[in-house]
């Protein structure tokens, strides 16, 4: 066993205490409130950083949450590795739902339970420690690393394409290396070459000027809480089709090479639905469980709200109603576009009864990584040698717009080399990250860096 | 000018103060933090009966809150009137569009702002101090008088009708005198013959056992968000016509006299929409605004909610999805079969992806009184004298169950003599009174007492 290796296993206790510091911060970043924690956050990091003796840490101001810095330049000829990660998490509620506190950190049959702790906290904290790993065991950096953390990805990361923009030659490297997705499987590394992008929209219905009481007024005023829902319900057809005029157009249809290599995923549907406590699924007409969930385009509501919520019964007619709507992405569809074609429409057919207002949160571009990559070849050795399996190659639902962007400013290719599992319950209640996992992706962190040179040549 | 009429022209400002000390008392019935509040409310109604020398007065305990019974029998000759009203009051919230809070009574250009202030301390207060104003006056009360006010009318009453049944003798009587509808419009005295009637259901849509990423797993599985607002869209055709099987069977058509008599009702369309703030009205086809507002049943969503519904935005596919839905019922819809009619149709309708839960609010029966029974045309006098203006003789959408249950189980019709306004925002932030009908009130209820006897022979 290497030293690199050696110093991964006799440090484990130590690394999990260091996790469990960062995982106890709140840094919310959907809630002004919590805009401190945020800030405690990127601190930690730093410290972190600073303790590796880099050539350089620096914690940048943004307009919003800070930008944490850090690199290592060993050799100019070697390839240079830009980690990216966020420290910012996604809010805990319901909270009440959470077996512990979501940032009191627990390990329960070798999970570790808290908010952050897969994404991305727990996630992108292991190429900090493989790198600790290079330098505290006195062995020589195989090649040049950058680290970039943020604090605003779960709020769509508003500062960060204008400060890689900025820092285009700060940031110049071979290549991006995020660990924010999910394997396949538990024991069942993969690597993620496609990601989905997102449009994310507010619609809010207004009828009367004040709630009124549904015995005086109802049957004589169009209900914004019936109209709302009447609207969601023509933004897809019995088929699962979306509705919208335009919305498919830019969309690359799958290969039927694609599908082939869809159809020889692993995929117990079964134990999926099991696991969701679902007696069916359903989805777009025409496509796989797999497919509908990570190469079409979807729509689906996130939030809805309108009149009383309370206890018991309330006869208003609500003056208002609001849904928060997404939309994911594909290839080659513009989350601009998509917005604007999603706003037109719903303006379309709102009835002259209401007054409809549309805002439009943040949104992402859809990627694809070249599967010939020669990063990618090195991170799919790194993890057959550490799990002993060869990992999967397959398209993720989720969004990282950040890899859209690296891949547009920095012209680097991203390698998305996750740890996490889909059961770890990400944004949800409970979420979770397997200690082994973690301890996993520290070594093959560390032996990517190991074999990167190499491949390189 | 009667000793009556001149005691309550000089006690207005102390008949004002003590209608503002109960409406001080936040006697909110649908939420169970209030139930001592609701007892005081109770307690000050007892001291106030108790100051007339009644011939008996009684605080009922029940399964709920308690019942406030009051007698006065002065000639066993006389007719008896029972006045029914409601000492609990809905729920302020939204709290913060309230211009002053809702249990702290401000007058404002006349108008008494506070919650219950219309619906239902400040109109049915009025026949407290019409006795009053006999028995200070020392003027001979004109008929008998029984009084029953409870506590739980805003969540569907569930204790008064068992109580009525087993306390039919104590609470016999000629008519029923309620105070808790609208006049038809300013300076306009109305009694309304007609109430709808209501079933009040609420309806949860469950899809996966957690919260789940939007990205990982949408388009896979059935949103239960998306399928509950496509599940409302179907519950009304594009007529406004109600899809529930069997859902009209009961309803008698209105007859072509009463449309006629509809089509005579002082109505402004374009100052009641100027008043909403709507630009237009939608509803049934084929009904007038007027019809449909009080003639003809509806369904509302009256509450709405699902998955994330804060600030920013969180990109969760929710586990569940619900909705309060009401309808509005005429004669001779029952409330049981409609709820169960409801019930049936939703299950029928649910997709097999998720499980639906309905679950039945309260419901109340719709009602018709004679437009020929003396207590009313008594009434009509009495308003006519006060006002100076003959009364118009309306149905109301507004639902109080109780009329149907006093005529069922003691026989008795009811007189429902509203003093106030569809404006005055009941069930909404910044309801209101105006101070003048309160008065106005007291008036028109002791001139009704005085004018009983005669129209009885």
């Amino acid at each position: 066993m290497s030293a690199v290796q050696e110093y991964i296993e006799s440090n484990k206790e130590k690394f999990k205490e260091e996790l469990f510091e960062i995982l106890r911060i709140p840094s919310i970043s959907t809630s002004s409130a919590h805009k401190q924690h945020v800030g405690k956050a990127a601190d930690f990091l730093v410290d972190q950083l600073e303790s590796l003796d880099l050539d350089r840490v620096t914690r940048f101001k943004t307009d919003g949450n800070p930008i944490v810095y850090g690199e290592l330049t060993t050799d100019p000829e070697k390839p240079t590795v830009l980690v990216y990660g966020h420290y910012d998490v996604q809010p805990p509620d319901p909270e009440d739902l959470w077996d512990t506190p979501p940032f009191e950190p627990t390990v329960r049959n070798g999970d570790i339970y808290a908010r952050g702790a897969s994404d991305d906290k727990g996630q992108s904290f292991t190429h900090v420690k493989a790198l600790e790993s290079y330098i505290k065991s006195g062995t020589d950096f195989p090649v040049n690393i950058k680290y970039i953390f943020e604090g605003e990805e779960e709020v769509g990361s508003p500062n960060l394409v204008p400060f890689i923009k900025e820092h285009r030659e700060l940031l110049e490297c071979d290549m991006v290396l995020i660990s924010d997705t999910a394997m396949f499987a538990e024991d069942t590394p993969s690597i993620t070459y496609g990601l989905r992008g997102l449009a994310y929209m507010e619609v809010e219905v207004i009828g009367p000027n004040r709630d009124l009481h549904s015995g005086v007024y109802g049957g004589a005023v169009d209900n914004p809480a019936n109209v709302l829902s009447e609207m969601i319900a023509q933004l897809r057809d019995e088929d699962g089709r979306i509705q919208i005029p335009g919305f498919y157009d830019a969309v690359k249809p799958l290969t039927e090479k694609e599908r082939e290599a869809y159809r020889n995923l692993p995929f117990d549907e079964e134990e999926y639905k099991d696991k969701l406590g679902l007696k069916a699924l359903n989805g777009e007409k025409g496509y796989s469980t797999l497919e509908r969930a990570s190469a079409r385009p979807t729509l689906d509501v996130n939030g809805l709200w309108s009149g009383y919520q309370g206890e018991g019964a309330k006869t208003v007619l609500p003056s208002k109603a609001g849904a928060k709507i997404s939309m994911r992405l594909v290839p080659d569809q513009d989350p601009k576009e998509i917005a604007k074609l999603f706003t037109e429409h719903i303006q379309s057919i709102a009835p002259e009864t209401v007054t409809v207002e549309v805002t439009e949160h943040h949104g992402g571009h859809p990627s694809i990584t070249d599967l010939s990559f020669y990063g990618l070849k090195a991170a799919g050795k790194a993890f057959e040698e550490v799990y002993q399996k060869e990992p999967l190659f397959a398209r993720e639902g989720g969004s990282i717009p950040i890899v859209a962007d690296f891949q547009k400013v920095l012209g680097a290719q991203s390698i998305l080399m996750g740890f996490g599992l889909n059961s770890d319950a990400i944004h949800s209640p409970n979420e979770k990250f397997a200690l082994k996992d973690f301890y996993r992706g520290i070594k093959t962190s560390a032996k990517f860096f190991e074999l990167l040179p190499e491949y390189s040549e």
